[in-house]
C-alpha cells in the first residue's frame, strides 16, 4: 500500500483524489495546500490529513510518494523539494511553460534521482494506448502518416488564454506528446500555421484559436495536428496512423452507444458533450496506476520529465514557425 | 440485338422502357396496350411502334422476346399467348395472386416450354446478389439465421390495399423469395403474426400493416422477416445472414455518402427518402440483363415461374398462420 | 453504509464481492457458505467474516441486507429465510426454474414484505438502459417492433445444458425480460422454434442450440429474439427498437474502439472475445447500486420477483410453443 | 444532339468514348489520332469516323464540340487550333505541366473565346459534389479546416514518375483543385513536405512518394492534404470539411456494401481494390454532362482554364516549399 501525499486541492486535485482512493495499491495520507482551509475542504471529500507545511509532508514516514496537482508555476519548486526529500513524484503536466525552468527541474531530478512521472494522461486513454501498442507492435508496418484531431467545445475565458503560454504550448503539446510517443521518435523540424476564427479577443492577445501543424520525423514519417478552440458538436478527439501495411483509427468515445434513426437524421449518435475531464476520466486512473506499477517494479515510469521537455520544445518551435512562416528545428537538449 | 415487345404502358412499363433502351443487347421494337393512345404516349418517350393487337405483336418477326409489365390480373392471359407463340417471356412479378391461376401459367409453360423469367428484381440488387453469392460460396458456413427488414415509407392508398391480396402476398413475398434464394431451400413451415398499427382503414379491411414472420427451413436454418407499411425515416431494406463461421449484413443504400456532424446529431446520414423504384432502380436493369444473358446463352433464366409459385404458397401460408395462430406448411406442388 | 452479507462463494459471488467493495455505500460484512472453507477463501479475497450458519448471519445486527449468489436450486430456501428475518434481499436470477417454486418465493415475500430485487443485470447495462429510457420517454413514439440478438461464443458443457431448464429458460429469459421491460408490457402469446445446429449432444438431450422467438404484445407491438449457443465472432448482443417516429439500436461493446484497415479487411473491428461476465461487468455494479438506492430511498427495487415469474412463464411458453408448433399464452398469475 | 470529335484514342479516350455514347445529348462523330490505325481501333469500339487530319475534323460541320483526351504535351497545340476554329472545348487535365505554356493556352482562349472546360473530374464525383454543395450552401457555416486524403494503391512505373512533373503537379493538384473549389478561395501561401518511403527509385529521381501539404486561405481557413503513392488497403479517397456549425465527411466508395463478421475481423468491409478509373467512373460522365449543359445553356462551364492555372501554380509552390522548407506564395496571374 503506497501512502500518497496529494499536493494541491484545486480542480486537478479533485480529479486525482477519488482515483487515489479507488486504486487498490494506494491510500491518501495527506492533502497539502498552503491555504489550509482549502486542503481541509478536500480532505472532507477524500479523507487523509490536511497540511499546509510542505516540510512536514515530506518528513512524514507514511508518505511514500507525491502527486503534484498544483498550479503550473509552482511545479518547479515542489519538484525540487520532493526530489531532495527522495520521494517518488507524479507531476501533473506541463512541468512548466518555460524551457529554462523545465531544465532546472531536470537538473534537480538529475541531482536527486527519484522515480518521476509526468502526467501525460492521454497516453493512458485505453484507445490511445491500444493504438500505440498496435503501432509499436508493427501491426501496420513502418509509419508514413500520423494524424491527430483535437477540437475543444468552446473557447476558454480570455484570462485563461493570457496565462496559457499560447495555443501550441497549452493544447497542441498534448497531440505532440501522443504523436511522438506513438511514432517512437521526435521531429527534426516542425511547421505550423494558425488563424483566429472564433474569438476575436484571442487574436487581440496575439494568439490563435485554430491551427494546423506538421511534424517531420527523422524516419520520413510525417505527422499532422489540427486544433480548434471551438467545435459545434463537442470535444472531438481522434487519431489516425497510416503505415506500410495498414491503418488504425480511433473513434470518439460517447456517453451511450445508441444509434438513432428518425425523420431528420439516420444512423446518428448524439454530440460529444463531454470535455477533457470526463472524456479522459479513465486515463487519469491508468496514469496513476502506471506510476504505482513503476515504483513497485523498481523501474522508471513510462512518461518522463524529458518527454515533457521535448514536447515543450516542439510546441515552442510550432509557435515560432507560425510567426516566421518556415519550418523550425525544435530546441532539444 | 434482341428485339423486345413491351406489354403494358403503365407505371412498370415506364421502369422497363428506359432500361431496355439502355441495354446494349436489346432494342425496343413495340409497346403494346389494348388502349392504343396509352401505348403511343409510351412510344413517344421510348421509341418503337405502338400496338393494340397482341396477335400482331406476336406475329412480328422483329420481336424476339416479350417483357410483360401489365396489371397482375392480365399476366396469365399474356403468358399463355406468348408461350403459345414460342416467345421468350420476362414477366413482372407476381405471376398472379391465386395459386390456381399460377398453376395454369405453369401448365401453359410446360406445354410450350419457352425461356421464362419472373421479375424478382430484388435478387438483382448488387448488394443482395453479393450477399447471396457470398453465402452460396460458403463464406459464412452453414446458415443458422437469415433476417430481412422491409419497411415502407408510408401506407399505400386503401384501394391498393384492397386489391393487394393482403400484406404477405403483396410485400412479404419479396422477402420470402430473397430468403429462400439465399438459403437455397424453402421452408417446411411458417409462422406469422401481424398488427394494424398505422392505418386503421387497413385493419377494417381485415389486413395488417406490421408483421413478423418466421420461416423454418429443412436444414434447421430459421429465417425472420419484419415488414411495416410505415417507417419514419424512409424505406428501410436490410438483410442479415448468420452462419457457422461468420455473418454478412447489407446496409441501406443512400443518395449520398456524406457523414454529418452538428450540434444536434453526429456521424449522421440523411433519411432514406427513396421508395422502391429509386432504391431498386439498378436491379431492374440487372434483371433484364439476366433475361438477355439466359436467352443468348441458351439456358433457363435464374428466377423461374416455380420460384414465383413457391413464394406465393409461402405468403399464403403466412396469412393463414396469422389467422390460425400456428405454424403452417405451405401448399407446395 | 449498508452492511452486506453475501450468500455464496462460487462464481457469481466472485462477481459481486469486488462490486460490493467498490460501492461507496456498501460494506461486505459476511460471506456465507455451508462449506466454511469456501467462504474463507472468498473472505481472503474480499474481506468480511466467513460464516456457515445462516441463522447467525441473519441475526447479525451489522447485516443490513443480503445478496444471494448461491446455486439456483437454493434460492427458494434462502429467500424464505431472509424474508422471514426481515432483511432486504438482492437475489441472482433466476429465482428458480420451476413456476411452482417461484410462486412459493412470491408467497414468502407476500407474507414477509421486505425490499426484494431480482438480479436482471442486463437491464443495468448502460446502453440497454439508455435505450429503455429513450423508448419510455417516447423518443421513437409507440413501438412497432423490438428485436434482441443474443448469441453466445460457444456451447456450454453438456452437464450445464442438462441442468439448465432448456435453452429458453436458461438464456432467452434474459431477452424476454429486457424486451418486456423496454416495451412496458408482457406478451399475450408467444411463438418459438428451434434447431440443433452446433452441438449434437444438445439435441440428444431434447434441447436446441439456435432459436427464433416472437412475442406478441397487447398493444400490437411484436418482439423478436434470436439466440444461438455458438457464434464465430464472439458474444453478439444487440437490441433494436422501431417505433412510429424513429428507431434506436445498440451496438456491441468492444475491448478497444480501434478501426483497422489492411490488405484483407477495412474499417474493421476485432471479434467480440468477451463472454457475459466481462461484457456485462458494469451492469452488475449498476444493479447493486439500484438495490442500494431503493433501500435508501424506501422504495421497491425496479426489478421485481414478479418480473422474474413473468419472464419464466414466458420462457416456458416458448418451450411449449416449440414442441407444439403453435402460439402459446404464457401461464401468468 | 451535340456532335463530338474525340481527340485521342489512348487510355483516356477509352474512358470518354463510352460516356459520350451513353450521353443522351451527345453523339460521337469522329475519333482523331495522327496515327490513323489507333483511331480506327477506337472507332471499331465506339463508332464514328476515324481521322488523322485535325483540320478536316475542325472543318466538319457535324462536329459541334471537341473532347481532348490526348497526351498532356499536345494539349496546348490542340486547344489553340480548336479555339481558333471556334469549337467548344473539353480538355482532359492538366492543361500543361508548365505555367508558361498554360498561359499561352489562356491567351489563345482570350483571343478566341469559346466555351472551355477543364476536366477536373473529381469535382463531379457525386459525393464530392454533394459535400461542396453543402459547404457552399452554408450547412456547416464558415470553414475552419478542410482535409483531403488521396492515397494510391501502388507506385507508378518509374518512367511515369519521370514525366509526371513531380508528385505535387501530378497528384496533389487534384486535391488542391477540390479544396479550392470547396472553399471558394485560393491560398495566400502553402507549405509542403515529403518523403520517399515506398519506392527508392522515386527518391533517386529527386521526387517523393508521401507528402503532407497545408494551404492557408485568405479567410483564415486552413486546408490539409496527405498523399501517398502506396496504400496497403487500396485507393483511399476522403474529404473532411469542418466549419463553425458542423462537419461533413465523405466515405470511400466500395464495390459492395456488405459488412462482414468472422473470427478474425468484425463489421469489416473489403479493401478498396479500384484505382481512379473505376473509382471515379461516374464522375467522367457527370463532367461531360456539365460540358453539355453549359453549351446548351449558353454559359461558361464550371471548371475553367484559370482554375487549372491556379491549381498548377499552387502545386508548383508546394514543390518549392518542400525544397526550401518555408511557406510559399503561389505565382498567380
Amino acid at each position: 500500500m503506497l501512502g500518497i501525499a496529494l499536493l494541491g486541492s484545486g480542480r486537478m486535485a479533485h480529479v486525482y483524489g477519488p482515483k487515489i482512493n479507488a486504486h487498490p495499491g494506494m491510500r491518501l495520507v495527506t492533502i497539502f495546500n498552503p491555504n489550509l482551509q482549502s486542503a481541509q475542504r478536500a480532505t472532507a471529500d477524500y479523507g487523509g490529513k490536511a497540511e499546509n507545511a510542505l516540510d512536514k509532508v515530506l518528513a512524514d514516514p507514511d508518505v511514500d510518494a507525491i502527486v503534484i496537482a498544483t498550479p503550473t508555476d509552482t511545479h518547479l519548486e515542489y519538484v525540487e523539494a520532493c526530489a531532495k526529500a527522495g520521494k517518488p513524484i507524479y507531476c501533473e503536466k506541463p512541468l512548466d511553460q518555460s524551457l529554462e525552468r523545465v531544465d532546472r527541474c531536470l537538473n534537480a531530478l538529475a541531482a536527486h534521482p527519484v522515480p518521476f512521472m509526468l502526467g501525460f494522461n492521454r497516453r493512458f486513454d485505453p484507445d490511445n494506448s491500444a493504438l500505440q501498442a498496435a503501432v509499436r507492435n508493427g501491426d501496420i508496418g513502418d509509419l508514413t502518416f500520423l494524424m491527430s484531431w483535437s477540437r475543444e467545445p468552446a473557447p476558454p475565458p480570455i484570462d485563461y488564454v493570457r496565462r496559457s503560454g499560447g495555443y501550441f504550448v497549452d493544447a497542441t503539446i498534448h497531440d505532440i506528446d501522443l504523436l511522438c510517443w506513438i511514432a517512437g521518435e521526435k521531429p527534426d523540424e516542425v511547421y505550423a500555421t494558425g488563424s483566429c476564427l472564433f474569438d476575436p479577443q484571442i487574436g487581440q492577445e496575439g494568439d490563435v484559436d485554430a491551427t494546423m501543424t506538421i511534424l517531420k520525423m527523422p524516419s520520413g514519417c510525417m505527422a499532422h495536428v489540427n486544433n480548434s478552440r471551438s467545435c459545434a458538436y463537442g470535444f472531438d478527439q481522434r487519431l489516425e496512423a497510416f503505415g506500410r501495411t495498414g491503418m488504425l483509427q480511433t473513434k470518439n468515445l460517447r456517453d451511450d452507444n445508441l444509434i438513432r434513426w428518425d425523420s431528420d437524421r439516420t444512423e446518428a449518435a448524439m454530440p460529444l458533450k463531454h470535455f477533457f475531464l470526463e472524456r479522459y476520466d479513465a486515463s487519469f486512473f491508468h496514469a496513476l496506476d502506471e506510476f504505482h506499477k513503476a515504483i513497485i517494479e523498481g523501474r522508471p515510469p513510462s512518461s518522463t520529465a524529458h518527454d515533457g521537455r521535448d514536447a515543450l520544445a516542439i510546441a515552442l518551435a510550432c509557435d515560432r514557425s507560425r510567426l516566421e512562416g518556415r519550418a523550425i528545428r525544435p530546441d532539444y537538449l
